[in-house]
Parts: structure tokens; sequence; C-alpha cells
């Protein structure tokens, strides 16, 4: 599943490319207290564009709350390979995925799991992490989908 | 209220036993970032089937609910003394209680206590953490209760 | 915006004194592992008494919601500068922020920037954190807000 060569060129063959992590006001993109580096929510934008608004369940469904989520696994990876200053070295520890959910959902896990792959399909071992996943009453902006990672420099 | 003798002890004259955690894929039970380790949201799983599904305030009563904490608390105590490689050197370090819940509610940090009790029951001194539980919108599988544990060793 | 002097002269610049944390229970008020301190979820309590109850966007406007915020907020920083042992050692890592929401509300954010513009007005650059903010379906005791934090000592 992981292929050969470096996380940037599987990157490169899923078609993906990392993005610019945007600017830091009162909070930060990323904080680091001993090994850890703690990530700020990432929400599923693309190109300044929040890629799908409302609850899963009744807005959205699950195929598409999966591709918000690995959207928004992007932006955290982005996050993480400029906080460690190399792709490369990029361990992912743990991942908290919120979902904005209806109370009958049930499939958080299932829009969890096209994020858990993106990690593993770019850092091969090193993307393989703890993870919770939960529905909530919404999120920023209306987004679907948030993701809050921490990592760690292998 | 911990009595004397062994944390192993102690459980089995709680009449419970350690489950084993499950097996991995694309996340995975527990890993570790300096001595903080941290253990992937668990579910009331018991031999494979999860005890109970809904809302509660709704679905799923307090006492209940609270029952339910303490089986997902159990299930995240023997992935840290899986991880940890002893259950007599597990230390609780930080406790996320999510509760599927009505807005009504408010009731939260008593389904949490149980899960909290549990520890400090086993564990003693070292099962004492901190802690933040919160009120949900659902849950994987609908399941009225997860628990996130961060832990260490001593 | 945060001036000179030192934490706790810019506190009282504010009209703020730090509450005396709360005693311990089955769970603590804050528990360390390696560097990072976690501290418990903290409610918008003054003198005892919680400052408001309901779901932001229903019971509860956003100002409103806001002051609760920073109210939760001076309290984590109580539990803070209590682990550390001194406000001016205080350095925030990550703030996770929940408020209890509508499915239509979208301004967790709104809400959070009030609780990261005090740690900020008071700690200046060791106030700044990475950040998460998500709407939930309710918290305990009904309170609209609730925050979680982790810190270290500079």
């Amino acid at each position: 599943m992981t292929g050969a060569g470096s996380a940037s060129e599987r990157l490169r063959a899923l078609g993906l490319e990392l993005p610019r992590p945007g600017r830091d006001s009162n909070y930060v993109n990323h904080r680091t207290v001993g090994a850890g580096i703690h990530i700020s929510g990432q929400l599923p934008y693309r190109d300044g564009e929040l890629l799908g608004q409302g609850v899963v369940g009744l807005d959205v469904d699950v195929p598409a709350a999966r591709s918000l989520a690995r959207q928004a696994a992007l932006n955290a990876l982005a996050v993480a390979a400029d906080a460690v200053g190399d792709l490369e070295r990029v361990r992912i520890v743990q991942m908290l995925v919120f979902v904005a959910s209806t109370p009958e959902l049930g499939e958080q896990s299932r829009v969890a799991d096209a994020a858990s792959e993106l990690f593993v399909q770019v850092l091969g071992e090193n993307g393989r992490h703890a993870r919770t996943a939960i529905g909530v009453a919404g999120l920023p902006r209306r987004s679907p989908v948030e993701i809050q990672l921490i990592c760690t420099a292998v």
C-alpha cells in the first residue's frame, strides 16, 4: 500500500501537494512540548475555500465526509511538515477526528478512516497513530469535519 | 477504598479481568511520544459485543451509562497495561470522556465518575488523573460512551 | 496589546485575579507527563457559581458565550499557575474549547477567541497556543463552555 520511495514521492504519486499553512493570530498552527508537537484543529480548506458545510447524515453523506476528512488531514500534514521541517521525518502520534453528526449517524470511524489512510499512504509506518473519532453538534464555519493532531519528529 | 495488594489483586477482587486488546489496522491501540502514551478511543465492548447503543438522556439512563463508562475504562486500562507491559506500573495522566447526550443532560460528570472510580480502585494514587467530560452528538456504532486516555509508566 | 510588566501586573491591569483552584477528588486539577501539564476541563465558575447555562445559539448568544469562555480560561490559568508554581513561568501549549452549540451555530472560533485573547493579554508570547474549537451537544451542569488546557513551565 505505502510503496517505495520518500514520503514526498508518495504524496506526488497520489496527485497531492501540501498546502501552505495559514498565518498565525492569537493562536498558532502548532506548539511543541517535549517531543510532542500539537497541531491546531484543521478544517477541509483548499485554496482558501471551505470544501463543504453542514451535518453528516443530514446535509452531507459519508463518502463526501470522507473526502473532506482527507483534505483536513492533508492540511494537518502540511502543518506537521512545517513544524518538523521535513515531511520525511513526520511521525503521527494521535489524531482526534470530529464529525458534525446527527445523533443517529454511528459512522464516524468510516469518516476518520479516510484521514488515517492518507497518513499511512504518505508516511508508511510513521503514519500509524492512536485515534479517537467522535460525532459533534457542529464545527467552526459549519464545517462537517475537523482534525486535531499530535505528531513528533523521527 | 483502594485497599492493599497489587493492582492485579485489586482488579480480581472487583471481579474483573483485563480484556485482550483488539488488533491494529491503519490506526493503532496506542502510540508513545516522550513519556506519554496515547491510547485510542475505547468503546464499551465486552467479548466483542458493544454493551449499549443510543443517546444518554433519551435511550440510555445515567446508571446504565455509568456501567458502560466503567467497561470502556476497563478496555482502556487493558490497552494501557499492554502498552506499559505491566499493569502495576500504569499511571493515568489524562482522561477525556465523551458521552452521547441530549442537549438537556448536564450529568456527563456523573457518567465519567464511574470511569475515574475504576482507575482509582485498581491503581490507587496512580489512577488519579486530569479529566474532561463532554456531551457529544453521537459516537461510533452509536455507542453511548467513549473514553480517550493518556497514561505513562511509573 | 500585551504591554509591559509581569503577567501578574497585566492580570491586575485587566481587573482580574486568579481564583483558588477547587479541591481534588477521584480526578485531579492537573497531571504532568514529561514537560506537559494536563489541566482538567474548566467551566465558567466564579465564586462557586456557574455563570451561565444552556446552548449557544439557542439560550446563550455569542457575546455572552465569549464572556463565559474568558472566565473558564481564567480558571484554567489559575490551575496552570498553581501547577507551575508561578504565573510568570506558565506557557500555554494547547487549548481545546468545547461550546455547547446548535447544529447551525458555526461561530465556535469567535467564542474560543475570547479565551485565546486572555492568555495572550496576560502571558504575552507564552500565551500563544495551538487550538481546536468544536461545538458539542452539551456539557456538565449544562455549562455553555468548557476549556481543556495543556501547558508547560518556561
